[in-house]
């Protein structure tokens, strides 16, 4: 079961977007059409509750509601691996319910306290494994100050720790993280996920990246996929596909990520499958951002 | 009422530690004796649910009770800027209760979400200081995305915005910042406090701050009430000062601040104020580390 959702990990793996109706709520059928779309062109891991997911606008309830949208749709699809974060509590009850809700996976969020421990983070990561030992438990590496032997610790004393989503934009500190946590625990005990989208996964790749995750994949899941297939085959190819992928990734990284997500419901908008509404501390795209959006979506059309 | 706020964050803003008792819980006796040394040393203006409170260790209900801790210890002797914070739902409601329960003003955390715009800034804090016109609202900046304009167009849309605790550690952006401001709302529209504390108040002095916040004040609260005193009239002592807390500082600094909060606590432990347990993803100090801790306290005794 834990080797299944390992063998799922390499992949494309999509956080889904949370359209917001024009009362500002969660509008389920066009998270539900949104989703079967990307299912359909081939998409087999989602996250729900993930940043792209506007996981710190949502409120409890409607983190339930989310994940809850994503089993039934995806059910027998594709692996769903749950957001999970904040508080250590929460982040526990959370994974639990994630478990009841029938998720096969969740994907811990970085504690969102600002000052992190590397013994303080393993403790908190156990916290929630042990409370899921049948799920497949990811983390997700944001800071550059988690060594990797609190990865190697964490694989130690959670069976159920079966990946790593790293977001370090720091590809040779990746490469020498695989390597402490090969030597520590063995070569296949991790499955390594580029955490930084199609814009690092090339750079991730050869040193032992097998999947990436993907906001791209709600617009286009198709080319999202062809990257991953060419990572693995085709130097030449995924270096084309990553100029043609790019500018929409810049968009989406232009001031500090301010519209990371926005630019996805934007394109999402313009192809007409859901509304465009996010919440704050975010907000829509200008006439100018929206016409850059159109470009792109122009250029990998066809 | 608005004004009395403004004139009383003149000064050093402790943030409240949280205790723990041995099973992890909130240690009340632990806490209001810790707090009412402070007071009774000077200080008068507290924050509980601040970082240095562990507030994204908290769950909800507990920052209610630390809030209801601090009010019921502070009432008459300090003003109760109450940290609020996560998605903007949870921190209107938050603000909301903070009224209810007591408090004088609130601070808004950064926004957790990784992605923020200028406008979605905006509208997340606007959102929070109209549920609670009578609170004075300080807004808590760490971002350096977020620009000079925005806090000005915050200061034209929400009147009881009255402060900046600002946490950004660029002294030259902060100045043009108060500039910025100054020009578009007026020289005393707000109120500037160094949010990055001991260490960096001495270089906010010189363009405008007129406070700064504090989690040493904790352990030696006289000695931050001196440094805020020499700021306004001496900057030798200042200095000298200065040079005799940075060494706590820099402990607390360390490893990305891993250890920020456990300093504070085993400083309190070894003068047998409160327990030094503090919560995943942080951490307790080395036996090495609780040596430097001492050798400080050593250093600054009598």
């Amino acid at each position: 079961m834990l080797e299944d959702v390992k063998r799922a990990l390499c992949a494309v793996v999509m956080i889904t977007v949370t359209p917001f109706d024009g009362a500002g709520q969660i509008d389920g059928p066009g998270y539900r059409s949104v989703l079967r779309r990307t299912l359909d062109a081939g998409i087999d891991v989602v996250t729900p509750n993930g940043n792209t997911s506007e996981f710190y606008s949502l409120t409890a309830v409607e983190r339930d509601q989310a994940l809850a949208l994503t089993v039934e749709e995806a059910a027998g699809r594709a692996l769903v691996v749950a957001g999970v974060g904040y508080d250590v509590r929460t982040a526990v009850e959370s994974a639990v319910s994630a478990r009841a809700a029938g998720a096969g996976a969740v994907m811990i969020h970085q504690p969102v306290h600002p000052y992190l421990s590397a013994a303080g983070w393993v403790d908190y990561h156990r916290a929630v494994a042990e409370a899921v030992p049948e799920l497949g438990v990811v983390c997700y590496l944001r800071s550059p100050h988690i060594p990797a032997g609190a990865l190697a610790e964490l694989a130690r004393v959670a069976p159920n720790f079966v990946g790593v989503k790293y977001a370090v934009p720091d590809p040779v500190a990746f490469g020498q993280a695989i390597a402490v946590v090969e030597d520590a625990a063995g070569a296949d005990r991790l499955v390594w996920i580029c955490g930084l989208a199609e814009t690092w996964a090339p750079f991730f790749w050869p040193v032992g990246a097998e999947g990436f995750t993907s906001g791209l994949a709600n617009v286009t899941p198709q080319l999202s996929l062809r990257l991953l297939s060419a990572l693995r085959t085709d130097r030449n190819a995924a270096r084309d596909l990553w100029r043609l992928l790019k500018p929409f990734e810049d968009l989406r990284a232009a001031s500090g990520s301010a519209d990371n997500v926005t630019v996805v419901k934007e394109a999402l908008a313009q192809l007409d499958l859901c509304g465009r509404t996010v919440r704050p501390p975010i907000s829509e795209l200008s006439a100018a951002g929206q016409a850059e959006v159109a470009e792109w979506l122009k250029s990998v059309a066809g």
